[in-house]
């Protein structure tokens, strides 16, 4: 198998899913309606990359590191406006 | 660094960013209401874990690839909710 293709669709794959939660972010931001929100998921989900941040911290994993210290931030923003506007 | 504890950690990381799905899945069948819940996200997240599932199997870790096929499972459900009751 070619180390070099799974690389890149390794680095796509991580960008997709920390991009994905831009849109989330721009929607409760500009509608601050967040009931169909679940509170849970964004708890579980801000908990779970805060330890792949970890994990890249400890693996000195550059790729790792930076997407989750962005999705971190997003998800912050997500539950932000969760508790605030819930 | 022990190895270990950061392995630990990675699984860990995994498992609580794939069961964080659960509690959005379960809230979008109880409600069948996912107006304030991003579609772009959601096809975002479905495009990055599938190629996250690709890699898995490109590079065969077995963590990756339940970790994702789960994922991708739970977000279809989702999709599927916002799709149908939007």
């Amino acid at each position: 198998m070619d180390i070099q293709l799974s690389d890149v669709i390794g680095h796509v794959a991580a960008f997709l899913t920390t991009v994905s939660f831009v849109p989330q972010v721009v929607r409760v931001v500009q509608t601050k309606s967040t009931k169909d929100i679940s509170l849970g998921m964004f708890l579980l989900m801000a908990s779970g990359v805060t330890l792949w941040l970890i994990y890249g911290l400890m693996i000195m994993q550059w790729p790792l590191i930076m997407c989750n210290g962005a999705t971190i931030l997003l998800v912050m923003v997500i539950l932000y406006y969760k508790l605030r506007y819930k």
